[in-house]
């Protein structure tokens, strides 16, 4: 049995994603670009799948803008954004993707103020220390929907009526959100999404981004994208992108088998759960076993074909504790303690009881276990 | 029948890749940035691929960085070379992929002099032209390896010798010879790479960057690419252009139909060949039939199913004539007479055989030919 709980690193290619990509590769694989009938069909296909990811956030298809993933649109919203004012001021959460902080941490270097909101022990950002952070020099705010590695979901609605009244800018990474949660482009004026946290293809993002927003290229080249994002876009990728979309993400289910591990992981001596008990990702747990070394748990738990995580894939290369978990409050220690267990509307509830079992024995071992 | 001769926008992928992919797609999808064995197995392949690419341009493969693509890598050459010397002069050919000529008019707008090397007839910059532009304060040459439009093949080694003397990092887009002609990185600073021009996918490029030149990314996010690329790796397309790559391109044999196809049809009163006739891309041909409508030839070769461009696909959405035909000295009139003709390894005798007869006819109509 290989039990796979990693899905807020990346997820496995949905069989209907197999199933279109055939037929893509052999038929339709023109360059979209091209004029003569098969750069048409190429063409169609990658403004059909345009017009689905649109649906699926209440955006028109102009809106939306084909990325090589999360990181690149993240990066672009801001840059896109920044470009068209001259105020200097961003504010974001402690708790953001890498590619968001190490992006803030570069546009210090180049002059902006940067308010790092801080977030209390579930998570969560204060609405009155964002209220209060607000300036006339603001040019940005972003802060995501639901966080990578404590599922943690913010209250977006409410963030976005803030900025809205302020007139500033407000923009949310939902790479992790995206399908398990409803959103709508209502006040928000960018929104970041990733293919292959959806069961799509790597190398495919998405940003929305609300029309009469200036559009300035992180790089440049051809008319693609309506010249936001030049270069030959990635069809079978947008295509298959589309076709995740359309699956429906069977939310009560997830959750219900995530809540029942939780339930029993929690008999654990030690065990306590990182983040909100309510508000977060219906397949997200973040766990600490008291006295653990959770490095060496995933390990063993990857011999035993079980892949759950400590963390976000994107910082895997740091070896220190997780800002996420510094952030809400843990030690070093408890942060080193704690795993990230991510499911997909495929886990079966046998993969957990043997995934509860393994990691039963382990922690109760744990003084012995080793590297290897 | 069916007959895909614009293979400079883009190519059809390899049945080796559509094997491939479905092996990908089904075992070997995780994260390469995860810990556990699934992931050190995504990051194996990818290794794999970097050490496939690196070694097809006698390259080390921690030269190698990971990109959407060809225009990606362009601009992140520059991006990477720029922003660790405080020199701005840039010497680049008129006849440059938009990614080059688009990004050199932003440089510009940023206070970068552009030496901007005219062509000869046949598409060849001056060698002794390039000698008197170097300067102190020159930062980067770069020269496209093959053009996209006429096939001239630039003479590289010369031209890297040049700046080697000279100590100026030369790039180079070798984005339409990759495959076709042999490139060594000897003397290179930099050369840009597509996957979807060897057969592989769209979506996936590499920046080849010489070991110790300073590493800039044009964005932000974890550490993945050395950091020069964030963003979690597009490993299907990556595995991909790894495998396109071990694919021998059958040189002689395009290049002998190629040059049967550029006799038989310079039998058409009226045509002649555009660019040079001895060193250019054994695949492409672009010919001009004087009098006639290269956009309405086009479209009635495709609404026969022949599939042939009017110049690059990336231009495609301008209206006016291809600024390399200008280059080499051709009309606004003799441009927009010009159809680029490029093949592929699968081009059969039997579908150029089609294909000159359909051109022959209605290049003899092409007074009567309409617009639908």
């Amino acid at each position: 049995m290989q039990v796979y709980l990693d899905n807020a690193a990346t997820t496995k290619p949905a069989q209907e994603i197999i199933r279109k990509i055939l037929s893509l590769l052999n038929e339709n694989w023109a360059n979209p670009s091209s004029s003569h009938k098969k750069g048409e069909q190429a063409r169609q296909s990658l403004e059909q799948a345009r017009k689905v990811i649109a649906n699926a956030i209440h955006a028109s298809p102009e809106e939306i803008y084909f990325t090589s993933g999360g990181t690149e649109a993240n990066n672009l919203a801001f840059h896109s954004i920044l470009s068209g004012t001259k105020k200097k001021h961003i504010i974001t959460s402690c708790i953001e993707h890498a590619s968001i902080l190490n992006l803030c941490n570069y546009l210090e270097k180049q002059g902006y103020e940067i308010t790092y909101l801080p977030v209390d022990k579930q998570g969560f950002i204060s609405i009155q220390a964002l209220k209060s952070a607000l300036k006339k020099s603001t040019a940005l705010v972003s802060i995501m929907h639901a966080n990578n590695e404590i599922g943690t979901v913010q209250d977006i609605k409410t963030i976005s009526r803030l900025c809205q009244q302020a007139k500033v800018p407000f923009h949310t990474d939902a790479v992790q959100s995206f399908k398990k949660i409803s959103i709508s482009t209502k006040g928000i004026t960018a929104i970041s999404l990733s293919a292959h946290k959806v069961h799509a293809l790597k190398g495919t993002g998405a940003l929305y981004l609300k029309k009469g927003t200036p559009l300035y290229p992180l790089f440049f080249g051809g008319a693609q994208e309506n010249t936001l994002r030049p270069g030959t876009e990635n069809t079978l990728g947008i295509s298959c992108f589309a076709e995740a979309v359309k699956i429906k993400y069977p939310f009560e289910k997830v959750q219900k088998l995530r809540d029942y591990m939780i339930k029993e992981l929690l008999k654990i001596p030690g065990a306590k759960l990182n983040g909100s008990k309510e508000k977060r990702l219906c397949n997200n747990m973040n766990m600490h076993f008291e006295g653990s070394n959770a490095e060496l748990l995933m390990k063993h738990l990857s011999e035993k074909n079980i892949f759950v995580s400590t963390g976000s894939a994107c910082d895997s290369q740091k070896q220190q504790a997780s800002h996420v978990l510094k952030a809400i409050g843990l030690s070093d220690k408890q942060a080193q303690a704690s795993l990230r267990i991510t499911l997909s509307p495929y886990t079966t509830k046998r993969e957990i009881d043997y995934t509860v079992r393994n990691i039963k024995y382990l922690v109760s071992i744990t003084e012995k276990l080793q590297l290897f």
